[in-house]
């Protein structure tokens, strides 16, 4: 017979016990953030109809990236590129019960077929967290709040990462209200102003003329992408701010952040738009702050309509974000904000020799009831090598029995970092051990 | 545009929030336990070349129940049907590095294309729990040690479930040994055995006929169903006994259970066979005791071959089990063994009017500093839309900040249980909120 190969397939990543300790980590830290805004965690299943990734997620995501398939009754399946689908699925099936505001989050395996390259896998995590059921820009400043707390819970504050603001309606009034382009212009504009961070201003001024967009409004586009929030009104006309839901919602969002200290976090960025052709208000982007690697870590935005693909009459507003993994663990080693994680075992307990098993059995039994994690020697090999093998596995304490301490009823605990021993009664013992 | 439908695909599981508190329920207790055991986590991909499966699942999972498909580089991909392949192959992969014995663990979901009906979705979770690198039985004393300390972890004792076990090697000792069947015919009758409890001693016998099995033997196989440990001797002579592997583990197995006060969780059963053609050891299986469902709800065996799949040089003793997420919450409510689980946030800040944001909002980062979970109102509703919403969702607490609060510089807090209030500082507070 032919043998295997050990690798996993392409792009997969397979997570031995010292990466485990890394996701667990940032599970755990993501867990404890969300549940301390109140929010609930949730699961879907990782198998959907394939209509449900067509109908909301970007052409690219479906005709290039989506895994999908038929299973043997002819349905198409699709193996989820992102978690909104999904919840967005399991809202409206929850639709004339569901308690609002629904704060919900949940953490969830994603794939997309993509070019395996650094950093950029076929499969990753994501934590998705959003408030339902609340239209007013109040919902968006929790959503902010949680934001910035998951990235203070690692460590991380405004001199390593910013959020970056902007409003699709904000951008309407520019192009629609100011610029009186019309609808089609203002989608290829919005597209065009997508990529400005990408491209140079005369590439930029060249799209918006060849999308059929006048020289004029192409000056105040260009503009437009270079103002603060405050000078707005060099751009497009006061009386069109004023009556603009999306800049009221950004001067407000402002003012809340500003009265809880968290100014310092957020800044109007125009240039942040989102492919999301649902997005219909605020949107938002985690930038890295290091200079060596200035790029986008994660966003979010309003996506009030989108339940819609279920139902016309369903109406529930919505906000909120979802980050990967992969880019958050490169985001914290780039600022070296990662522990160093420990393996979660703390004694290892020595076997003498055979008729040492009881004892040794015995001492575990007592440490593991006691709440301490306990490995025990399954076979009675030369003490220096079962000192070795906890050695290796990076476990602080040994227990060793001898004929000594079991004459005594007594056992040995040796700290292996700096060889300390002390022999004593297990309950004395066990007080000595700092879990 | 034609509008979704709302349900998952067919077989798969929504887990909302409520169904979730008992997923993650189990899954700590899963971690717990296995943690307290010294185990270590890792986590494989859900999708792996298809040919893992084919060289070690069995036949009807392969080309039945598999979801398998290409990707649009021609691969052949299948979601795993279980977690054991993936294990082999990482533990392959690093097979020079390992430091043995290896404890490892992994909670996993596992899809397998089944008509779905009551508790048998397409989807479904596992815990894995194997030792590498240790062949002799004191590494399965082990395993049936975390395996008792699970189901204790959930409150089961035995009178709830018993581990039922026997020997591929003792079966051995019976057939070929004792019997002198052939290689086909040992095979053909491990096939029926593992029929055993399923069909009548007619059929048995018939059975067991058709495959060319003569009379004296087929009484002796019946023999060996109904036997006891300490009766084999009745059918298979001693001296075959003593010179067998398999009666040798089973007989320190039991008196390791003995010596460590675990032998009532455990009894032999020659109907334990396991289907699984890697099995070359003990197999185990445990079983609900109610006699209202008396049946298997998980097991585990020696797979001590399974790694050669990858290379024939590689030599690493396994022993383990995998226990999966539905079957045990089964088991769980027919023993009334769940407890009432509570959602994980604990207060809920009223908004008394709008001009009393900045203090709702100051108050929940307090509270979330000490860490309680706190949820604050988004909009200043009538009060007791504010309360019926806190009551519907299960908080415990609901601070209110009113006039007299804000003038005071006071907080109000109601236990909605009791109905309850005290008014006083933040601080004082905080220390009468039971987390």
């Amino acid at each position: 017979m032919s043998k295997l190969a050990t690798q996993p397939y392409k792009g997969a990543r397979d997570c031995y016990p010292d990466q485990l300790r890394l996701r667990s980590y940032v599970f755990e830290k993501w867990r404890k953030v969300a549940r301390k805004f109140g929010y609930q965690e949730y699961d879907a299943p990782i198998l959907e109809p394939f209509e449900l990734f067509a109908a909301k997620s970007g052409e690219e995501i479906v005709s290039e990236q989506l895994f999908n398939f038929e299973d043997k009754a002819g349905r198409r399946l699709a193996i989820r590129p992102e978690l909104t689908p999904s919840t967005v699925r399991m809202l409206a099936g929850k639709y004339n019960e569901l308690v609002k505001p629904a704060r919900w989050f949940m953490i969830g395996n994603n794939w997309r077929y993509e070019r395996p390259q650094k950093g950029r896998g076929r499969e990753f995590f994501q934590l998705e967290v959003n408030i339902f059921g609340e239209a007013s820009v109040d919902a968006d400043f929790e959503i902010f709040q949680v934001i910035i707390a998951v990235m203070q819970e690692f460590g991380a504050n405004d001199t390593n990462f910013s959020v970056n603001v902007s409003d699709r309606k904000l951008l309407k009034a520019l192009l629609a209200d100011e610029l009186m382009l019309s609808a089609e212009q203002v989608l290829s504009a919005r597209r065009i102003m997508d990529k400005w961070k990408k491209i140079s201003p005369e590439d930029f001024s060249a799209m918006l003329k060849q999308a059929g967009i006048g020289e004029e409004a192409i000056k105040k586009i260009a503009e437009f992408m270079n103002t603060e929030f405050a000078d707005l009104e060099k751009v497009v006309s006061s009386k069109i701010l004023n009556d603009n839901k999306g800049y009221q919602d950004l001067f407000k969002l402002f003012s809340l952040l500003k009265k809880n200290g968290l100014e310092s976090f957020v800044k109007f960025d125009p240039g942040i738009i989102r492919g999301f052709d649902y997005s219909d208000g605020l949107v938002y982007e985690v930038f890295d702050k290091n200079p060596e690697n200035r790029r986008s870590l994660f966003g979010g935005e309003r996506f009030d309509k989108l339940i819609s693909i279920f139902d016309d009459s369903f109406d529930l507003p919505a906000t909120g974000f979802a980050m990967g993994d992969i880019t958050l663990e490169e985001f914290l080693t780039g600022w070296s904000l990662l522990p160093e994680l420990q393996q979660s075992t703390q004694v290892y307990v020595t076997l003498f020799e055979e008729s040492f098993r009881d004892q040794t059995l015995e001492t575990a039994v007592i440490l593991r009831e006691h709440g301490i994690n306990t490995i025990t020697a399954l076979s009675a090999e030369k003490m220096d090598k079962q000192l070795k093998y906890a050695h290796k596995l990076g476990i602080p304490y040994v227990i060793i029995i001898g004929p000594d301490e079991a004459a005594s009823g007594k056992v040995s605990l040796k700290k292996l970092q700096t060889g300390e021993q002390v022999t004593d009664t297990i309950e004395e013992i066990i007080g000595t051990i700092q879990i």
